[in-house]
């Protein structure tokens, strides 16, 4: 059984630089693209497509919420019509470069505080479905195994691929625990290895205070941004396929 | 011989609006949506769409400069790569309107200090031609009869509308009478709407010095943010159809 | 016993133009500046101090959210500190045109979603005042007359104008009654004006199902985007004078 | 005779960081602080204001053109009434933190393309003279030793601080050498320092042809986004101060 590894990518704007892009493609099977809402710009968008396809990663829109300052962490007030029409300019966009690059986009994942926010309020996660319809049925929406997104994104019969963190300890609910907690991160690449073969062999992982809860996930998700990231993202990549797993991208529908 | 009538559309942002594409749209065959960065926002851009739909309006893409408090009417210093990626960009977020109407998008028209600046520099004109090109090779470029841009779409092999300005008076070079000038306006639509069919007839017009020179044009570029636009665009309709002008839209390629 | 009449001024952004700043000014006695966060750009704001100056209107800052695509409308996940310090810039930038034009600043009234924000929560209500007290601590604080930002002015020793609004109705609870009621507008100035000697004689106003309710305030907000938005501050203007009551701005400490 | 280091600094946003604030402020004697429109955001202003407060560090204001994308590297368009209410506006938002931590801006220095613009175009420099007048006028202003700028600053009576680049080689006619020119950057901190003092000693210095032209200059400017920036900042003054050179920051008026 495959599994995805996916991580946002194209994160910059003008000189800003962040993440090393060219150091983690290698090791992902899928990137997120920034499409210049919460960061990236468009030759960055340009760059980071061309380089996803150099290294045969799928390439997928990583809309985010207007408020570059707030890297589109900071929650806001969208309506439907306003997340609705400010998703298909995102996806869009990114299209664009696909095209210009002659190459398909594969997925969809929102980024930060809409990440949330749709998997929190139904209106919002149909909007989101929505505006993923209207460009293209055939893209894959990635989002958490549990929530709004993914009930509406199978109600509409779009392919869902639900995310597993490798790298994050979760509570009994099925939650992540809170990066303030000392225990929140799961530091080597070798344990994280671990945690995604267990969880695909089981369909389970153990929560941070010992229990075993369900977990079914077709997509792990690398942070790109830390400090060892590209050393994580390789670890991982090779842990896994030590372990005989096949990390590849999940196809379009 | 036809002749498309093409007008701005889509200005307005956020809570701000400008010019009245509800009344102007029934008089128009082809109409330039701002893109999001000059002017137009993720909502403003869907509901022109839609409402140039509604009109059987052929829709073009109206990319502009990344500078909304200039409107786009401030020239910057952009390299070939930045137009370039700025254009595939609003073309392809434009684009995601048009996917989500079904609509096909028919042309790509530069807007203020950009439709200058790609007019006058090559290495700009080809940097658009190649975004247009990236994006769609069938859609028309709108652009001056004369210039860099022209040249470079004809290169390109890309169909070219050449624009003919029904209310503005033109020097023996075939440039534009400056807007200071007292003659530069023509005010009465019966005398631009004379002026079409002339040039249409003879493929000349009069300048303001009372010369005749060459004028090929396929398109007439109606402003649509002047005080008496919706009259205006219905008088140079009307009085075409009397003429027995047929106004219809450039087809794509 | 003196009332103020204060409204929004100086909306507009670039080409964008939003109210009737020259026809308003000349009836009111205080005018709230937009900083270019939500509304507002440098030019704008420099003719508007300018025109304040002019009529000898108090001049205020208008801090909003950073959000020009919903005007400052849509509330933000935003923290104490970025508070703070989106609130000293941009009151310290407005303040750079009131020493451009030699008068001094007299007060500071959040904007939209911000007001709202800062009443309801004590933490940001602190950061907004601390923001003024870091400016000029003679300022005076616009704000509803219950709530959060009230509280925290007057803990802080700030002066204080309570907000009354002359065109809404009022609930029993003191909370202004939904626009989409049918009642909520008071449309006719006399009624307005009506009520605003009312309040200043009795302290009290009567709400929308007919009971009286304490009602303390020192300044009257006048709506300037509405379509009759001259007529009515006009009106109001004239009729307080007719009753005796003297317009005139709320003094720095 | 003492000499001024000044670097460009607080020029991160959100969440991008560039540059090394707290390793160079200790060497530099100013800081031109960028104010949001190039770069620069309120929370980053805030931070670099406090931190030159506490290394004693004088604080200017490092205004841009309205360009994030571009850094503020991209000339723009500007007309002279639109340069000095975008000038106004941000050295009055610094100055909103000047007053909220209790120091006083010291200086101002254009930044990027507005830094070449207004040495230029009379009509620029002009206004952006005007813009600090209307602030401040015991500012200082930071400039080239010729052009338009250091011309309109001394028509005005204002102070003015002539820069020198101690890491860049000089053509004959004064201008700087190319950065794509192999010798256009003088490497080493010695070096450096030495045409520092050679340059205080005989107001001289010698171009990269190897003749002598004429130099006068009141400050240095020190980059601060090379990779070796610190270890230049931390050379060049102990390196100064060992050849008995005094670093103190141009005076106010």
């Amino acid at each position: 059984m495959p599994i995805d590894l996916n991580c946002d990518m194209g994160e910059g704007y003008g000189r800003y630089h962040v993440g090393n892009d060219e150091g983690i493609m290698p090791y992902i099977s899928s990137a997120n693209i920034a499409c210049g809402f919460h960061a990236g710009d468009p030759q960055v968008m340009r760059r980071t497509v061309q380089l996803a396809k150099l290294h045969g990663v799928a390439i997928g829109a990583h809309p985010g919420l207007p408020d570059l300052a707030g890297f589109g962490r900071r929650e806001m007030e969208l309506s439907a019509d306003q997340l609705y029409a400010d998703t298909v300019y995102q996806i869009g966009a990114l299209n664009g470069f696909c095209l210009a690059e002659n190459v398909r986009m594969s997925h969809v994942k929102p980024h930060g505080a809409l990440y949330h926010m749709v998997n929190r309020d139904r209106e919002l996660a149909c909007a989101l479905v929505e505006a993923v319809i209207a460009i293209d049925r055939e893209l894959v929406i990635y989002t958490l195994p549990q929530g709004e997104l993914v009930q509406a994104a199978q109600a509409a019969n779009l392919r869902v691929a639900r995310e597993f963190f490798a790298d994050r300890a979760y509570q009994a609910d099925g939650t992540l625990v809170a990066r303030t907690h000392p225990q929140a991160m799961i530091k080597d690449a070798a344990s994280a290895a671990a945690r995604v073969v267990n969880m695909l062999a089981g369909q389970r992982v153990v929560t941070v205070t010992g229990e075993e809860i369900d977990m079914q996930a077709e997509t792990v998700c690398i942070h790109g941004d830390e400090r060892q990231a590209v050393l994580f993202a390789r670890s991982i990549r090779t842990e896994l396929e030590r372990l005989g797993v096949v990390v590849s991208a999940c196809e379009r529908t």
